[in-house]
């Protein structure tokens, strides 16, 4: 497309897809943010079944809207390399280096390819929690902990493989990580440890990181020590993260951030012990909930665009 | 100046100054980064007297130049905001929040600033070790041990604060640090850290690391634990770099590099251990030595003479 024929059609419409372990989002948005529609679907497993149903998606978002879909952004789990357009890995959905520079053609339109981690971060970066900085960390802490680096803003690639921050290592002989690592920030700090954690040492089955955190409120001391432990973990995390990379803005997202002040608290706390003459970051939740992903996905295919039409 | 006159006056030299903790290195560079004199004066404490020695270094080499010093760059220690042109803070040389907004018309040329760490990192990576790279960490270990990035083919600064990895905590209950944690990196695995910690252990007094290295060769018992245990708090700040950050290549500079394959053979080996899925970096020694600052100050003279006659 040239810039002349872009120029014709307006920017009205992008379709946003994130690709989840277990769900498409999938949404219509236009020109100034707003979302006009949204879908969800089941992922199928397998790169093939996947580019199928977000093709099919795609065509779904088309009959929904009431002006034409100019591009689409599509973001993808595990290890990806946006610049490069390979999905290099995800151990969910069974692919390796998944090459997407035809993703255009399948989709019929301009396409912006991301990573679901970094296009969290963009739209937390772009519109939310971290609107204004130049230096984020943006770390989803929910069935794993990961995150997304802006530096001196620029959201840092680095081939797909930074922001690994889940397989840290905080406990040098804790539990077998299944990276095949021991004791990594995911076995002892995400939610699912949480509530994994909870339910070896009392034998009761809990499902959710935040049924230990009723527990805990109620006065269970198994859950204070299993929610203790996760919050020492995170802190350790992102005092590591502050020391290598000096983020003026730490923003949790993921199932975890819904905790409120009985996860920011004793996180603020114990991260500030933890520094001595480092820059201490502002550490908040994320604005965006489940959403960030999917608008980071529509602000990609809206940047997509512009480069297009400026070429 | 305008590019008009600039033009005029073809960039023939430039000064580069390199202030060290004790030794302020400067050196006269042609545009083909040919090294043409160096200098080497006592640095005195204090930022007016630090500010005037670098001014009388620009005088001296001003007098050894066969053609106009079209430009000059400077680099300070500690922690520095290139960005802002400010040096925020050196616990040696006594300064802190030292505006260096008007240091080109104490030396009465354009002048780039500059921190040593990162302009160590910059002539390594357009001259040196990491050429061609897109993701690089500098580390030299010296008496402390610090980091600089290179992130998708951008020099981290995040406001001068980025790359303290000399304060990643490698011994929770380890020794105390100066900059008040316990169980930092450089109380274990420094230059400095390897020749104090055999000197407490033994009683006998060996002021480098080198000479812990021969000891061991020699088969010291002693030389081999402390050498061993700076081995393994490195190798293990490496792979929470690679973690974080998945540089391609770790280029590792200072004292501890002219230690050749006693250190990088185990380091290689125990940090591949380390890692499990991440991306695993080469690891070389720097290639130029203690030039590499002064030379990454040339560069930064050069760069700020293109860009001024680009606008």
């Amino acid at each position: 497309m040239s810039a002349g024929a872009a120029s014709v059609i307006p920017v009205s419409l992008v379709a946003a897809v994130d690709i989840g372990g277990t769900t498409i989002k999938a949404a219509l948005v236009d020109g100034d943010l707003r979302v006009r529609h949204t879908l969800r679907r089941p992922t199928p497993y397998g790169a093939d079944a996947v580019l199928d149903a977000v093709t099919k998606v795609l065509a779904e978002l088309d009959q929904l809207a009431d002006a034409p879909v100019a591009a689409a952004g599509v973001v993808f789990p595990g290890l990806v390399d946006e610049t490069a357009r390979i999905a290099r890995f995800s151990v969910n959905l069974g692919w390796r280096d998944l090459d997407l520079a035809d993703l255009a053609d399948r989709t019929g339109r301009p396409t912006a390819i991301g990573h679901d981690v970094r296009a969290g971060a963009l739209a937390e970066w772009r519109l939310g929690a971290a609107k204004g900085y130049q230096d984020v960390a943006f770390v989803p802490v929910g069935t794993g902990v990961s995150a997304a680096f802006i530096a001196d803003g620029a959201m840092v690639v680095a081939g797909g493989y930074a922001g690994e921050i889940g397989h840290l290592v905080v406990e040098p002989d804790g539990e077998p990580c299944p990276c095949g690592g021991r004791g990594c920030l995911e076995t002892v700090g995400s939610a699912s440890a949480l509530a994994r954690r909870y339910s070896a040492l009392t034998g009761e089955d809990v499902s959710a990181a935040l049924e230990v955190l009723d527990r805990m409120r109620a006065g269970d001391v198994v859950a204070a020590q299993v929610w203790n432990q996760g919050v020492d973990a995170l802190a350790d995390t992102l005092a590591t993260v502050v020391t290598v990379l000096a983020p003026e803005v730490v923003v949790i997202g993921g199932g975890l951030s819904g905790a409120g002040p009985a996860l920011f608290d004793p996180l603020r706390a114990r991260l500030g012990a933890r520094l001595t003459f480092q820059r201490v970051p502002t550490v908040v939740a994320a604005a965006l909930g489940d959403q960030a992903a999917c608008l980071g996905a529509a602000l990609l295919a809206l940047d997509h665009l512009q480069t297009r039409s400026g070429e």
